[in-house]
């Protein structure tokens, strides 16, 4: 939805001067697992944004690709608990075959594009600046960008599979279909993608690394990270590509154009100068235990469907101006009140 | 939901040149209720539509009234709970206030056109020759025609008050927001709208009294009842006024103008034969006693949690094409089959 927001805001912007307006995109959601594994990959956070006119990051048109499937890969049928059922290795399979489609159309797309105006070549990696993920763990991006990777190695011409991806030829007569769970494939582009990744995608999980999963605003988080983690002049230019993921599933992978200029009071300037404190206000949280974090959750699970309460828990403890439950009446209304700025 | 899509759509295809493209807006609602009164007033329905270029309806721009509250009038809260939480007295009042603001910005809008086009007049119903609203039950419909009879009313100059609002003068002073729950003003003023009501939106009706409420596809229902209730000579060039309603809230006042061309094979001759077959469709229907519906509610609360199970019921009953569940596994995942064409 996040992205549906996102792209929609743009396209209404670029099709018509809408003169004076800007569309608000605010995406957050809070990501929590039952016992087990998945619990540690959790986390929460929520990310808005600004879509008008003179922006330093313009969304590029007409290179958009899109793969949708109807699949049980995560879903939370049930209506009485928060948590998911997750089918880890089928979602892993359709993030990945939905990654390979979608940078197909993309790449076709871009061709198509360069083909009008007389550049007759492939789209690669090389292509993108940098490039970021929906996030559901780091371990999975590091993969998606082997996997980016193998797709460039795939539709490359076989002098260039010789030179460019040395060792790597025996993979030569792979599909991409049969290799979802490939550990040879997987370790040997992971190593060849190691450089593209530490360039191009790195930075932008530092988020998701101190922060877990925020699902929704994963992308754009990914975003916020990597726009942190660099000064104005780094950005200045680039082609960022951006694949978003949502199980059930609906994916795109489209891209945006950093504006050149980077100079002091540009916008770009101030879009970056906005996000440098985020290291800052990440480092602020508060540290809590394993066993302290299972005990709020057990009283969330508790809580969750109760009326005529007020939720426990020190509201002291919450940043300045943070919005929070104070209480649901007999009719499940709820009251919010806010703490001072 | 149904609306935002609508319009959306609406705006893309008026703002560019999106060449042989369409969008499909599909809006569809079950409306149950726990036993009680309002369970008689339940329905279901959906309504599919077709946006694109040269359409016989087209959305006028510029000219929509938008009113927005956070409000608990009517919500679903208990996610184990198919039925609504309905604050009935609220509901009303947050129906008929919106009605009242989206009405005036609608007024005002259009009234701003005209002056730049340098037409120096008041909007009245007049100026609609059809106007549908969202239904929750068709009582309350004619009381929102009297209620923008008695918008008029109040923003008639004395005199006009006089002559065309006889015998209505006593209600001269009064406020919109103080008349709600005025006996008196719902009485004269329905009286006063009668014929308006019937010209206008009575024909819109006709699905809602066979069918109940369709909650979100419940004004494109209307949409759909009026056009089958008109040859498309009676219809061509109509501007007809839409009112949509959310509750929580949010709602909105457009119009739509009906193209000129009401010949043979022109498109609103198509989509008038397209709906033509409404009434024949209701009567179609199985009828069944409210004992039976009340069995099939016991049994639709029963399962609406269960897994691993398979929905009682006589698929045979079903029309032909038909999609139903066929079973929920262990994991919640659906399974749909489909009834012979």
């Amino acid at each position: 939805m996040a992205t549906k927001s996102f792209l929609t805001s743009f396209l209404l912007f670029s099709l018509s001067p809408l003169t004076g307006r800007y569309a608000m995109v605010v995406c957050g959601d809070i990501a929590v697992y039952a016992t087990g594994n998945a619990r540690s990959t959790g986390g929460a956070g929520a990310v808005a944004m600004l879509v008008g006119p003179n922006s330093p990051l313009v969304l590029e048109r007409g290179l958009r690709g899109t793969h949708m499937e109807n699949v049980y890969d995560f879903y939370k049928p049930d209506l009485a608990s928060e948590y998911p059922v997750v089918d880890g290795k089928l979602s892993i399979q359709c993030y990945l075959r939905a990654l390979d489609r979608c940078y197909a159309f993309y790449r076709k797309k871009i061709q198509n594009q360069w083909k009008q105006a007389g550049i007759e070549r492939q789209f690669t990696l090389d292509d993108f600046q940098f490039m970021i993920f929906h996030t559901p763990f780091c371990k999975l991006v590091q993969k998606s960008v082997a996997r980016l990777v193998f797709n460039d190695f795939l539709s490359a011409k076989t002098d260039e599979q010789n030179n460019r991806y040395k060792g790597l030829e025996a993979f030569r007569d792979l599909k991409l279909e049969d290799t979802y769970f490939n550990k040879e494939v997987e370790k040997a582009f992971q190593k060849a993608s190691l450089d593209v990744f530490n360039q191009k995608t790195k930075s932008s999980l530092n988020l998701s690394t101190l922060n877990g999963n925020m699902y929704t605003s994963s992308l754009y988080g990914c975003l916020a990270s990597l726009l942190s983690q660099h000064t104005p002049q780094q950005l200045a230019g680039a082609r960022i590509g951006a694949f978003s993921y949502g199980s059930g599933l609906a994916a795109s992978l489209f891209s945006i154009r950093v504006s050149q200029d980077a100079s002091p009071g540009s916008p770009l300037d101030k879009l970056v100068s906005s996000v440098s404190d985020l290291p800052k206000r990440l480092a602020s949280r508060k540290r809590m235990s394993p066993e302290e974090f299972s005990e709020v959750m057990s009283q969330r699970e508790k809580y969750s469907h109760e009326v005529n309460f007020s939720p426990p828990g020190d509201t002291n403890s919450l940043f300045p101006g943070t919005w929070y439950l104070e209480r649901v009446d007999e009719l499940y209304r709820r009251k919010y009140a806010r703490r001072p700025l």
